[in-house]
């Protein structure tokens, strides 16, 4: 096995659990942040392990277009390509795929589609899909599944589910690193019934760990909410469980509360690019006039290293004067603040006081807001 | 005395010696990486000092436009602000405002213009420069002068060392900040009577430091590098010398062969951003094909974190897929490579070795190019 998977501590179905891989151990509940392009954007290596990011996510679908997972396999593989030694997790590329290629034509072969980079034709299969992640040699590679959009009728949902079986299937069967994971996704939208079908069918082929796919571009927050339950409680407990591309402070919470082991999303980047950041007692706008005079820093007590050496006033001067800083510095603060707020939580499981962490922490958002 | 400046070793007439500033001491001779807008672009405080950066500048048009220098002071000066407790000399704006701002009308009294940035209308005179530079704060502070085009005629360049230092003088009476000292600048173009007149006034009033103004935007390498040792030999041996903006490697190594003590210049930033690192073996565009597959690091034996951690092959990618981290890594490595180089000048200046070290680093340059 390439990993291990130990809940050591349970708060009702929230679990605080170890993931050891071959490029170390990772305590779980865990926020990874996502380095599309073999970087977390505007932030180094050294940064990240400031912040004590302990796992990142790296895309597929971006990097066999460019730079080429053979060519990264030739420079050693993404660890050392980005000069990052601790565990790294691949999606599988069909997401972006259907989000960000044109001309995307699917079948059970696989999907074609034309590059949003040069318009050049690609095909991605199930077989290529497990092929690039062993290139790129993350720990923890993904299946190639089809995530139909939130609108899609029954049928559509049903085909995809179906295909996403399939798939898997495949992935399996093609997978042979020794020293890497491969994680199935469950789809089947927000329909119980379809996902505990397609859970059933995937526990089945024995993966040594689960995703839940679709629930980024589902029907909103209070339906993954009401869903994530009974989602993850289908899936094996002994297993880590990874809620794909999800989300907000309180989505991570409800997500923890719902027995979810993995998280990742762009939020925390994306929003400190765009000068907002994430604090305990609510969203800042650094762009905001009200913070041109204010020597306080984006948020009291935050140990990282924009918080302990520059004021909000400097970020608003950054962002105003479009200085590279701004976003490289906010990014980095958000990602403490995703991260700090995951330690929390397994904190909180370990003393058998998560319910009261995550009241606690949504009644401070909440009056802030 | 807010500095003092002892000249340690002479090796001909370059010199190696102790400049002490309020924010602590700089060994010279010293390169200055520019912080234009109180950031030097893409990189972290933290960052420049794992670099050996000893001392910043920055530049007050730009940082009294935006976010003002009332404001820097009242968030605690630019040291605070920017979050760099060493030492840093502000221009006096004169130079910005001749070759960035519009509409730009000037008299004896100074100089009326428009805002690059919204267009609004400004003055700045040397009584307003001086205090600009006393609100940033800064270790060392230039006077105001006027710096005419490479291509003036003779009767313009002569108004203008007279208008430079009556404003110098006026910029002296002003000046009161026991913490901060005054540098005058040497204007003249290439005419060696006018500099030589310019510099007898200027060393008439004993001012702490004197600068060369001018040379970068001068008639070229060849003409200032034959300029400085007479330019430079004019200045008084016991106080520190700047030559103002200049430049690349080679002309660093030229002024200090004169006995210039100071420099500052956007080059190893500005190059960094567009993908353009110094090496010891000569320029390398990182953007060149060629680098695709180089598992080599961007400069062999270079001790910054790009070198040590990344390979040209990712630079390569960063710049392909335009992530911010490319420019980032690259400043770092640009500004690594002409820190190290004036390092390596001090220690040949000590070991009375500064010519070969010299003709050793030119013909060096000169066969990789």
């Amino acid at each position: 096995m390439s990993i291990t998977f130990t809940v050591l501590d349970r708060d009702q179905q929230a679990r605080a659990g170890l993931l050891t891989t071959p490029h170390g151990s990772v305590e779980t509940p865990v926020f990874m942040p996502v380095g599309t392009q073999a970087t977390v954007k505007g932030l180094t290596p050294d940064m990240l392990r400031s912040v004590s990011a302990q796992i990142l996510l790296g895309n597929t679908y971006h990097l066999t277009l460019r730079p080429g997972d053979e060519l990264i396999a030739e420079l050693g593989g993404l660890h050392r390509f980005m000069g990052w030694d601790r565990p790294i997790l691949t999606d599988s590329g069909g997401f972006q795929v259907f989000s960000l290629a044109t001309q995307v034509k699917i079948n059970d072969h696989g999907a074609s589609f034309r590059s949003h980079i040069d318009g050049s034709p690609l095909e991605l299969t199930p077989e290529r899909a497990v092929e690039i992640q062993q290139n790129l040699g993350s720990d923890i590679a993904m299946v190639l599944d089809q995530c139909p959009p939130a609108d899609a009728g029954p049928d559509v949902i049903r085909a995809a589910v179906a295909r996403s079986i399939l798939w898997a299937e495949r992935c399996k069967r093609h997978h042979t690193r020794a020293d890497q994971a491969l994680f199935a996704i469950v789809q089947g939208g927000t329909n119980l019934d379809l996902r505990s079908e397609c859970t059933r069918e995937l526990v089945e082929m024995d993966f040594p760990g689960y995703a839940l796919g679709g629930f980024s571009v589902g029907e909103g927050p209070p339906a993954m909410h009401a869903a994530l339950p009974t989602c993850a409680g289908l899936l094996p407990d002994h297993k880590p469980r990874y809620l794909m591309g999800v989300g907000r402070p309180e989505d991570l919470l409800a997500g923890v509360a719902a027995g979810i082991d993995m998280f990742d999303c762009v939020m925390p980047t994306r929003n400190g690019r765009n000068a907002l950041a994430f604090t305990d007692a609510g969203p800042l706008r650094l762009r905001n006039a009200i913070h041109r005079r204010d020597p306080a820093p984006v948020e009291s007590g935050c140990p990282c290293y924009c918080c302990t050496t520059f004021s909000r006033g400097y970020l608003h001067h950054l962002f105003a004067a479009d200085e590279m800083l701004g976003p490289t510095l906010l990014s980095l603060h958000n990602l403490s603040f995703y991260l700090r707020l995951m330690a929390g939580a397994r904190e909180a499981i370990r003393a058998g006081l998560f319910a009261t962490f995550r009241a606690e922490r949504l009644a401070r958002w909440d009056s802030a807001s």
